[in-house]
């Protein structure tokens, strides 16, 4: 591999699946911050914003969120303090893993908060830091902005190149805020790449990361100048509530076990191995006994594993 | 990348850094089973063993060791059971994390011994193993053997390929066991590629790891039919026992940070934060003037971040 933009990109792997070929975007293995989808999207905000003047940059998310990591990665990197609001019980402050581990590494400052009072927080965080004189940047949850769905619009020449020849037929992915996902359903259209996109919940109701998408393909129509109509047929959202966000149980456990047996992938608890799961039971059904080719893309998310609930899980 | 041997291949990465060039050869981004070193170690010496009739495959190591859970993964993909004895009091058992963690995922029956007596435990557990009919595979810990070394023998081509026309002068590495670096040894030699390489220890003296690794190079003589001469010049092994083993101290965090904070990357801190370290500072020195481009070998061990001695380190 050259030594240029390796940065951005991540390798193919294939499956030894039985019965339809899957091939694994790895994302995960994307070489900065510990890689995820998270990098190519705040990659994309970050290339779209004159930083100059900012003194500071505030963002949310849970502790799982590989979102907060690579924030406050890329603003230690240069060296912009970052604020990170976490959506959690100040009770569980004292357990320090995973994503937040890191990014204490990356020197942000953790604030806690309940879900519930997430807004009254966030505004008075920010109230607080401009009446301080503060050049505030605010990076909604999961980047979820039309510049970060852009990191993926263009991420579709990377993976139309690496499966030239593979005949995909669909690709699944875990869908959070819709970001990556509406990312993938433009650029298909934009380079005319005939692919099911399909997105399994893993957080919010499909109902609204359909409604997300489809707000930021009308944004990502208007920044490229173009009319593509997009039906409810192209935005393909798998409702997978019965895992709900962050828990972790015996699925998802062997999952994590069946492909780091097949194929020496660790997938992730809270993002990849769910939607994997899924994606597993979904593809014996008729509907979609017509899709042979299927690549899954790996999001990332393992610092994850390194968590005392994925431990427990383990010994369950 | 194509889709061929891509699991056993990892990316060069030009490192921003002032005065010397330094390249990071990413073995922590190998692919498969979390990467590292290991990862080619071991598929070197499965390579050559017809594993058909092992029934259990035993060795042993520290919680931090990479080699105990590439080889729980390796062992988990074949289907043979595999018992680590890892060298820690039974009062360090509650703490399942980083490699251990992952050891357990893949299934891997854990032990513990105190280091002092690790050979009398190996040795009964082993005859008590044979006493009950199972045929048993041994590996030395840190797969620490002619054909472990063959892995990094291979690898030299890779890095050449890579390398071409970056004027490599040399080559720093952590060096444990010493089979990494008889490895590079031998295979630069056998290249004729001229290149230092020089070895940083991370837990032993360093008059052990060039005894160690002389008797490698002369088992690879043999086996590759070769007589090649290796001077005490050919084999640098650099003191770091300031920094003992699993410790870590604020030069650590310090300098996980800076190349966090410089290039993305995240060190890991029992092998190479402290090697890299002592690179940065025998390279100001007047003795190494003459190399200009250095390749620093990542051996990974990045799940030794999410542990709870690396948190407490960030904390103080």
């Amino acid at each position: 591999m050259p030594l240029g933009d390796y940065c951005h990109s991540s390798i193919l792997q294939k499956l030894k699946s039985e019965g339809k070929q899957i091939y694994v975007k790895r994302e995960d293995l994307l070489p900065k911050y510990f890689g995820g989808n998270k990098v190519r999207i705040l990659a994309s905000i970050f290339s779209e914003i004159d930083i100059q003047d900012i003194t500071r940059v505030v963002s949310f998310g849970s502790r799982h969120s590989n979102h907060i990591r690579v924030l406050a990665a890329m603003m230690f990197e240069r060296d912009i303090p970052c604020d990170l609001i976490i959506l959690d019980d100040e009770s569980n402050k004292s357990i320090t893993e995973g994503n937040e581990l890191l990014a204490i590494l990356y020197n942000a400052n953790i604030y806690f908060c309940p879900s519930n009072e997430a807004r009254e927080y966030i505004d008075s965080h920010l109230c607080n830091l401009k009446k301080q004189g503060e050049k505030v940047l605010f990076i909604p949850g999961g980047g979820h902005t039309v510049d970060g769905a852009n990191g993926y619009v263009l991420a579709v020449d990377e993976i139309t190149n690496q499966t030239h020849g593979l005949d995909i037929d669909c690709i699944f992915l875990p869908t959070g805020t819709g970001t990556t996902q509406a990312g993938l359903i433009f650029g298909s259209k934009l380079r005319n790449w005939h692919v099911k996109i399909i997105g399994v919940t893993v957080a919010r109701s499909p109902e609204r990361c359909r409604k997300e998408i489809r707000s930021l393909l009308t944004e990502l129509n208007k920044n490229y100048d173009k009319q593509f109509p997009f039906y409810d047929d192209d935005i393909e959202v798998i409702d997978n509530s019965e895992k709900p966000y962050g828990v972790i149980d015996k699925d998802i456990v062997d999952t994590i076990r069946a492909v780091a047996k097949s194929d020496g992938i660790v997938l992730d608890p809270i993002y990849n191995a769910k939607t994997f799961w899924k994606m597993k039971s979904l593809i014996k059904d008729k509907e979609y006994s017509s899709y042979k080719n299927i690549l899954y893309l790996n999001t990332g998310g393992t610092p994850n594993i390194f968590t005392k609930d994925f431990s427990e899980a383990l010994r369950q």
